[in-house]
């Protein structure tokens, strides 16, 4: 008899997670519950976001608490129904959590088309990362043609798709990554206008270069270092959409925070900067997916996605993710 | 024969500034050019955002030049005329600089009513101070009844008038100043809920006590250290209108900078940080100016000046204003 496997946290990590913060649980598969579903997940996501749900401090969201099961989103396909909307044999992402089966009331789901776009672009260009990437550069950081746009974590599930937004809208467009292999990916392949490695030493002068209107509009995924470095080189009346700070998420003690010097930019060039939650504008959802739909389609939105298989990797590779080992979109093949 | 008297800048501050980098000049009384005037000023304004002038570096206005005038706003009176707009006999306020006698053109000046409130209250609860708290507050703000509005340098001239607006819009409104003489007069006469002398050891223990929901909207004009402690306690969707720095005003080097350490709450808390300049909205002066009118005539708007007397006292007063040893608005008395 087919069992369940879950990955629940263990205990709570002390700066950069480790396998001894997670377990491999064996369970038996959920019953459809009164007007719910079950999925059985094919892919799952892994974001950085997931590092947060792990402390106990307060964050945007609730923690995830000990024993319970890690949070992520998932594609999948129901197998069984009690939900008037959702009928066995749909396919729907949503948020059912590290698990190979998952029973749901629908609330965070939505059917997706299978014969569309493959079914793990749902969690990547399509999916949260797309959303995401759509809302802050379009909604806070409104580029304009001509505009300079630089974006952090460039070869990432929410990076890539930035930078290929801002080149749609006519925005001279500058990646920061980690390493050339990554640097020449978001220039060649993703049509970047330029790419920097965030590893150089002169990671100012190299900025400086790239951007010889200044910046504009800094989509921000990293913090630390690299934001302190942005801030110096931003125009007046430029955008600073904040999504991330990753660089900073694996800091134990406030000793190991980035100490960001250069925030009088805000100030002297009236930059407007701003965090945002994707699940804060769910409104936006459905004109994003249309707009990321239309560009996938139409051949203007390319991505790349690093896949683990089997739900007992996921743990090594969130860590790397947190690490920035992956490259593009990080997924876990569960069939 | 009567001359002007004038003080330059003779050389570039490192740090806080000395009387040595100012001259004191004496020329002769300049004569209306075409289609300008000449105004006695009574009163000269004395204002953080000076030091910046002062520097070399890029700022959000060009620097004052070595041995040219100090800029400053003045309000006065028009002695000489060749302009069609003003008349001898005119109360006008401007960017005249820091002399007794300055020739414009009337680009920066407008005319102000001598009967409807004392001349040096167009200096501050009615003049740049006060507009700027409006637009700030009002504008980037957004404060709603019942929330909690916190202002750092809450007895200077920005800060006094952030407050009473505050209260005036039913929020909950809570300062920052150094020391019981200005924390007693935040609350006793301008009204506020509570003040926090920044001096203190718990800044945050005592803010939290302050404010118990928490803070929606933060009136930032000191940086540092208070705006890390600020940060940590903003609520989701929380603003901060950012309007001066000046405890980082005089770092000589990136050293004396404080490193932020908090800034991870514009993410999780989805923050509106923006930096804004009172001379980019033009067009919010006319509104802000009729509103503070009003409440200055309906006894809403309480403020407290700061005087010296004579134009050779006005660089140890900006040196004092600097270190917060002003209370209230600073101004100097050149009649």
């Amino acid at each position: 008899m087919p069992t369940n496997q879950r990955i629940v946290l263990a205990s709570r990590p002390k700066g950069l997670p480790t396998a001894q913060n997670f377990r491999l649980e064996e369970v038996s598969i959920p019953a459809a519950p009164e007007g719910g579903f079950v999925v059985r997940n094919h892919w799952l996501s892994l974001d950085p976001y997931m590092r947060g749900r792990m402390d106990a401090a307060k964050s945007y969201a609730k923690s995830v608490d000990i024993g319970a099961v890690m949070e992520g989103g998932t594609v999948g396909e129901v197998i069984a129904s009690r939900h008037e909307k959702f009928n066995v044999g749909d396919f729907v992402t949503g948020r059912f959590g590290w698990q190979h089966y998952s029973a749901s009331d629908g609330t965070s789901a939505t059917k997706v088309d299978a014969t569309a776009a493959p079914l793990s672009a749902y969690l990547g260009v399509l999916g949260m990362p797309g959303v995401t990437a759509w809302i802050g550069l379009l909604d806070i950081g409104q580029p304009k043609a001509g505009e300079t746009v630089v974006v952090s974590a460039a070869s990432g599930a929410v990076g890539g798709v930035v930078g290929q937004i801002a080149k749609i809208h006519g925005a001279r467009t500058v990646g920061i990554a980690g390493g050339k292999e990554k640097c020449d990916y978001i220039v060649k392949e993703l049509g970047f206008d330029a790419c920097i490695d965030h590893k150089s030493d002169d990671l100012y002068e190299a900025l400086e270069a790239a951007c010889p209107k200044g910046i504009d509009v800094y989509f921000e995924n990293v913090g630390g270092r690299i934001m302190d470095t942005v801030l110096a080189l931003m125009n007046p009346f430029s955008r600073m959409p904040v999504c991330g700070l990753v660089s900073q998420y694996n800091a134990a003690t406030s000793d190991d925070v980035y100490g960001l010097k250069n925030i009088r930019s805000v100030l002297t060039n009236r930059i407007k900067m701003q965090g945002f939650i994707v699940s804060d504008r769910m409104e936006l959802w459905r004109p994003a997916r249309a707009d990321l739909t239309k560009w996938l389609a139409d051949g203007k939105l390319r991505y790349r996605e690093s896949v683990v298989a089997g739900l007992d990797a996921a743990p090594e590779a969130l860590i790397g993710l947190l690490q920035g080992r992956n490259f593009g979109k990080q997924l876990v093949k569960l069939i």
